[in-house]
């Protein structure tokens, strides 16, 4: 491959020439542009590369010394990386929450490039700041739904807030867990805060022993990590067993009395509106009121399900999520903005100042920048991408989406359980259910399958995801799922259904792929 | 404006057909891609608009009912953000450490966002995980020079870590003192560690009453959010003054002392590599050698000055950085790439292991995954940015840009020097710099102006800075800033000189610009 010379002249076309259109870099953009699903399938190796493999090619600790043409870079990116990626548009991939997007996104990505905004603070990003400040307030009111003078007091005030964009729902829990504590220990005589002060002496001067959170064990691994980070730990994180997928209101309320008798205090309260695992949604009306009634912060987790509020007809399986105190969403799930698209919003609007911070050069008091109540600092211009889709698709192009991810649910269900060698393991609520390989016999022999066979069929299942991740033509994920039924966890499928150029000839074409390879295991014939 | 139908088809099309070439979305790429510069001054509003103004335009919580077409849509992108957005790539914005990108980020970026990769998991990544580490590694290398064999062992291995990407610096350096408080209370007999049993109970079994850090007075504002998320309180972050923007390695010593004396403990020392407001870089290989007394963290905060370390003249500036236990850098500052494109780096490989979790579906123990270690939970490839321009620059292109940037903020500190109505605060030592308009008359009278007359000073420089800013040729920022000379901070420009399209003429027409605008101050001629 041949070199470029790090001369000025090099630099300089680098910043401010762009390709010639015959250049490696320019072919690849008008592939993108013109069919991105054939690009994807074109240069996408389908069948499943071992990862020590791709390792070697990114095995060189050492920065390159000389620098590199950007077309032979391009074919490098092209040789190695993108044709051992994974193919999220498709729409036999329906194992994880990553979808195919609308195309309008790909030249908004160069557009946000090219422009490079930091919405830290205003100066570094003009618009783009009211304009998040506007998005927050258009998903705060089709969560929370106040009035318009309520809107228009908040949405451009410098001492509100009525959420903060981040880079995922991690840190929007987190910056929803970080918000309940601080508000749980607010500044005492002598004490001026935890924000000042530390955890330590909040729980002396609050003389509590613990600052607990209640969840259900479908919680998202964040936060157990929120915990973590905010000092609480994990032990603190009380994780109610659901062997329903969603959490019992009562046996919250009976949990949350007891850490109130042993001295302890109850900080939040976190229901999940679409758990990760299987979309299944905690009673969240009812879960408001057990959070009153304990006299803490209750908050929801809606990165998935939070987008079925565009949905008239099932919009109503979120009822309650009005009362939360705080909100987690992702757009980069069910409303198909690239990654990195999570916000957190608050009910009341001035929540955000238990962890407001300043400084002198940025950030100063009074001043409509954005940092000032958010876990990060610096951050780019996404918000325009979830701007661009509310307005190109608009509430009713969300609410088809939704409605048709969840009739294909349904569907997929449908012919899961008419396949005799299926077993259908949690209901669609929203558009994501588990499923099982398991012989028809076996089900009909019992209602319940010994715990022998339930190792053999964990075992087979195993077996089959990999070999079916493998050939590459199709993925589903798999988990290990508590249920009602069994003692012990069992192990599913676990599939997405928000592709939404993925077809009944799709999910019949997975079913049977699977269907094969479980009659090529010695295991199936033996149970 | 017309409006689109929500139908499938419409919903179809968005993601499956690119617009035509004809559309004004298609146009927009074109004319980015032509040419960056003429795009952004052709269509960005040179002057300033006050922000309620363009608020208006932003006004509206209600999620539009109805679909918009693309092109449409696009158009409206143009009219009311693209022009009341900040140029960023203008030569002549050298107010922030925003910059102008090289032209082959643009394309990359529609990469990306065609790719849709989640990096929380090998899943939902593949090639772009090895990617990740392998861009981690050589930052490493860079930073702590390990040895071949060193890389060999950690790049790829499940349970090292050598660092990890986050969307910037504040995150970064969340994740190293998050990292620090948990190994500096290990677990105890009858103590889990913190990230199990939280802070509270860590500081009574350790028998603590204070989990300090040290830093200067010019540290990051991220530092006090960090200390308030990591519930340790802002007033444990010990933020020493430095009039000579510089830490003093015996007074961070004597505080320590002090602090053990007093039944506290020293968590982490951390040192800047490159201030935000000044550019100082502190005495990091002393200030190593104090952590090691007090046998704490040293952690530096490199976000700026860590792209120094490519120049072979003035890496050396940076000499300690080798001992830090983590070091925070930010590819978005100097190393030309989007905006979130931050890491952290860990000496140890094993050291992240204290802040490990795992998780059922996702994250399992012994995966390589990068989510198990890191703040965020979800990311997207952005690493692929930093390993695209560490090629195609390399090692000597980065060195040219950081070389030619010093010598131009040489240069700027010379014009300023220069001049009768400038004076220059404080000398380059990266290619930051501060300086005020002060009438040379001032000065010769006596080498110290009286507070009145800096009074004066500090609102004539407010003043000129807001109508440069607001007439729109060009922006310099400003800050308030301590210093050895006077008592009270004064109020300074501060300017960034990292865009390589920058000219010894923009400089100079800066400088006239603000002494032009100075003359017509009844302030100036009144001094």
């Amino acid at each position: 491959m041949s070199q470029a010379k790090a001369s000025l002249e090099h630099l300089y076309k680098v910043f401010t020439k762009p390709e010639g259109e015959d250049s490696r870099l320019a072919q690849i953009e008008t592939q993108l542009s013109a069919n991105l699903a054939d690009f994807l399938s074109g240069h996408i190796v389908s069948e499943e590369i071992p990862l020590e493999k791709i390792e070697q090619d990114f095995s060189r600790a050492q920065v390159p010394e000389q620098p590199q043409f950007v077309s032979d870079h391009a074919q490098h990116l092209l040789d190695k990386l993108v044709s051992k990626s994974v193919n999220t548009y498709s729409p036999r991939f329906i194992g994880h929450m990553t979808s195919a997007l609308p195309y309008f996104h790909l030249s908004l990505a160069k557009l946000l490039v090219g422009l490079n905004q930091n919405l830290v603070k205003i100066e570094t990003s003009k618009a783009f700041t009211p304009l998040e400040r506007q998005v927050l307030g258009m998903m705060h009111r089709q969560v929370f739904a106040n009035d318009e003078a309520f809107y228009q007091q908040h949405l451009h005030s410098a001492t509100s807030s009525l959420g903060t964009f981040c880079s995922g729902g991690t840190l929007a829990n987190l910056n929803a867990l970080w918000v309940a504590r601080n508000r749980a220990l607010p500044p005492l005589s002598g004490f001026r805060g935890i924000s000042e002060d530390g955890l330590f002496s909040a729980m002396r001067y609050h003389d509590i022993n613990q600052l607990a959170v209640i969840s259900s064990a479908r919680g998202h691994y964040s936060l157990a990590k929120a915990m973590d980070l905010l000092g609480l730990g994990k032990s603190q994180l009380h994780k109610l067993d659901c062997p329903k997928q969603t959490l019992d209101p009562q046996e919250v309320l009976h949990r949350g009395q007891k850490i109130l008798e042993e001295g302890g205090r109850v900080m939040a309260i976190v229901g999940i509106a679409g758990t990760t695992e299987t979309g299944h949604i905690d009673p969240l009306d009812e879960l408001a009121d057990v959070a009153s009634q304990l006299n803490c912060h209750f908050h929801v987790d809606a990165a998935w399900g939070g987008a079925t509020l565009f949905s008239t007809r099932h919009g109503s399986l979120l009822s309650g999520i009005e009362k939360a105190d705080s909100v987690t969403l992702d757009a980069h799930k069910q409303m198909y903005v690239p990654m990195g698209a999570g916000m957190v919003l608050f009910k009341d609007p001035l929540a955000g100042n238990a962890v407001r911070h300043h400084a002198q050069y940025i950030l100063r008091q009074g001043s409509k920048d954005l940092g000032s109540t958010s876990v990060e600092g610096s951050r780019n211009g996404m918000a325009m991408m979830l701007y661009a889709s509310l307005h190109i698709l608009g509430r009713q192009g969300y609410e088809l989406l939704i409605d048709q991810s969840l009739a294909k649910a349904h569907k997929f269900a449908q012919l899961i359980n008419e396949h005799e060698d299926f077993e259908l393991v949690t209901e669609p609520v929203l558009c994501l259910l588990t499923y099982r390989l398991c012989p028809g016999h076996l089900r009909e022999k019992s209602k319940k399958i010994s715990d022998t066979h339930n190792q053999h069929l964990d075992e087979l299942n195993r077996m089959v995801q990999k070999q079916q991740r493998e050939a590459g033509h199709s993925f589903v994920s798999r988990t290990r799922l508590s249920n009602e039924t069994y003692q012990q966890p069992i192990t599913v499928f676990r599939v997405v259904l928000a592709n939404p150029l993925t077809t009944e000839q799709d999910l019949q074409a997975i079913l049977k792929e699977q269907a094969e390879l479980a009659a090529r295991q010695p295991l199936w014939t033996q149970l």
